[in-house]
């Protein structure tokens, strides 16, 4: 465990940053879910010609307490990086290296991330909250993304012969991305999108959907970054065996995460709890970000309150946990590259859900007749 | 018809601004399709990781036939407004009246196309092709959209009793289009959006769906702006009089458009034409747009290139018209409001999915290791 990790444990009780962020997440407010639907109805369209955009505006009228809601903006990508110690068993059709290549690439700019978030208008951060080797200083460029240094530890143990990490560091992780969303928010930023980076990573995802969700292995597990046949198999197997080894239990979400998951998942799932605590909304990816908040939403339910889904992935265990979370996603494009793409895609979207119900006349205040 | 139409019409024959313009369309260069792909295949993320947007980029490539395509940027929304006859059968939720009400919420910046142009940073310009009313002078507003007064006539015919228009009109409203498109791009613009204002103007989408695609009127009539049961079966039979009484044949596109169209279809249909020749993208909305795309790819099929289909709408009959124009909406969020706002929500995806073609770093400029 590196001396960051060790001198914020020795610093605080681990799970006590999570239990007074617990305290202030709440259900999403019925009255203003009233006031923010009837707001809806006085604008200068047809009664949910919006469609789903009216349904966003309005839970994130709910989630802010004031009708219209504020802008979600600004906004900010908190990318976490880890790495997996389940990469042994040949799940990934990328080496381990490459989580690390890419950390590069976002910090040079030129990953895909970079260019999502300069069309979107968001700021990137990269978090190592789990890297296996070494990220060097000189990645760092100047006006680029920031790169934060909060390892837990350096990578996952191999899940399918013990924990992928102890139980401490699991609530170490999560704390870390519940830091994270509060520095971000004090920062001024209100919106969060979830972004991630870990090679193998689909395959914690796939193993922390089927615990929550009871689903089998082969129905959540997908190509990931585009894995053969055999590569596809191999994966369900390593679900199997750390299914099989562990037997998590979904009514201990952290006992879950701590055998099954990944440090980026933990730290995702504290993003997500960090901002229901902050009453920022919170743009979900794809199946990384899915799974993480199946363990956010376990720990607390009402944190989904703030969640929204930003893309359907197609990795077939995402669908599986926006069916169990109650959420629906935004965009459906069939994409499959995580990082953050698939949430900023669909931050525009939820913008143009706010500003229509910021800005938009009224009935009477255009003089437009209503429907007779 | 208003002086300004006759003067046009002395001013050159109707047809030969069409027959000038479907000389320079043309269909996707095959070369450029595949030097498209293959560039998406070097950028630093697994081949096909960007779903649709990848598609959408490649055939951006061809249309331009640059690699990378150019940013599809500034972009303006086209905004035709238009009155129609059959809105004397009672197939409108709303009175016809609001054409011009939403036509001055428009210029006072207070409609959903505002809202969700300011969040893409697109113009809004709404031409009066066909408004039946008196559009006053002073709803121009001082920095507010354009008010550009291009009425070829003032209104439509009822089309179950009459052709809608003349074939002249047609001609002309379609000669409206291309003049628009060719002004936009003249003023800089590289992308056109399709919007639409026209009480009823559902009715005669369908009737062109249906004309065009072979399809019954009630497997292509929605609720529009929220009619009844009884509004809707009024739509349906006021388009089974019209098809019955005109018997519009597909192979004569401009007789089809005429005898059921709208002035707005046949101002979008030209749009969509004078974007493809002019090698400029063209994100279409919904229904509306979607039955116009039927008209322009009826005159010149190979205008499709130029297309991108921004959203599926809630009316039944827009998905079968994409069916048969073989596009994909790129957003799908259930929204029947028109005016432009599903292309408005498409162009940030589709800014998105150019700018990462452009921005992003290949394997081999990242130094990222490649797929094993």
């Amino acid at each position: 465990m590196p001396a960051d990790a060790v001198e914020r444990q020795t610093a605080a009780t681990p799970g006590a940053l999570l239990a007074s962020t617990l305290e202030k997440i709440k259900p999403a407010d019925a009255a203003m879910l009233a006031e923010g639907r009837a707001y809806q109805g006085r604008l200068t369209k047809p009664i949910g010609a919006l469609g789903v955009l009216e349904d966003v505006a309005v839970a994130l009228t709910a989630l802010a307490g004031t009708c219209p809601p504020p802008m979600p903006e600004p906004a900010a990508v908190a990318l976490f990086a880890g790495d997996h110690g389940v990469t042994a068993q040949g799940v990934s059709a990328f080496p381990q290296e490459v989580t690390i290549q890419m950390v590069a690439n976002f910090l040079a700019g030129g990953a895909a991330v970079n260019a999502f978030a300069s069309q979107a208008g968001a700021d990137v951060m990269v978090i190592d909250v789990g890297i296996a080797g070494e990220v060097p200083e000189q990645l760092v460029r100047e006006g680029g993304p920031r790169l934060l240094r909060r390892r837990v530890r350096s990578g996952t143990a191999d899940m399918t012969v013990e924990p992928a990490m102890t139980r401490t560091e699991a609530l170490l992780a999560i704390e870390t991305g519940i830091t994270i969303a509060d520095e971000l928010v004090e920062d001024g930023y209100r919106c969060l999108l979830t972004g991630e980076m870990g090679i193998a990573n689909t395959t914690p995802s796939a193993a922390l959907i089927a615990a929550f969700t009871g689903a089998k292995a082969a129905d959540v597990t997908g190509i990931g970054t585009g894995v053969d046949q055999p590569g596809w198999q191999r994966k369900v197997d390593a679900i199997d065996a750390a299914l099989r080894l562990h037997r998590p239990d979904p009514s201990d979400p952290v006992g879950v995460l701590a055998t099954v998951g990944g440090l980026e998942h933990a730290a995702l799932a504290g993003l997500i709890l960090g901002g229901a605590a902050n009453r920022v909304p919170v743009i979900l990816d794809g199946v990384i970000a899915g799974a993480a908040a199946l363990v956010a939403a376990g720990i607390a339910g009402d944190c989904t309150a703030a969640c929204v889904a930003g893309h359907r992935s197609f990795e077939p265990g995402h669908s599986i946990a926006m069916r169990h979370l109650g959420l629906t996603p935004l965009v459906d494009l069939g994409l499959r590259l995580g990082e953050a793409t698939g949430a900023l895609l669909a931050l525009p979207l939820v913008k143009a859900g706010v500003r229509a119900m910021r800005e938009m006349a009224t009935f009477d205040s255009a003089g437009v007749s209503e429907k007779s």
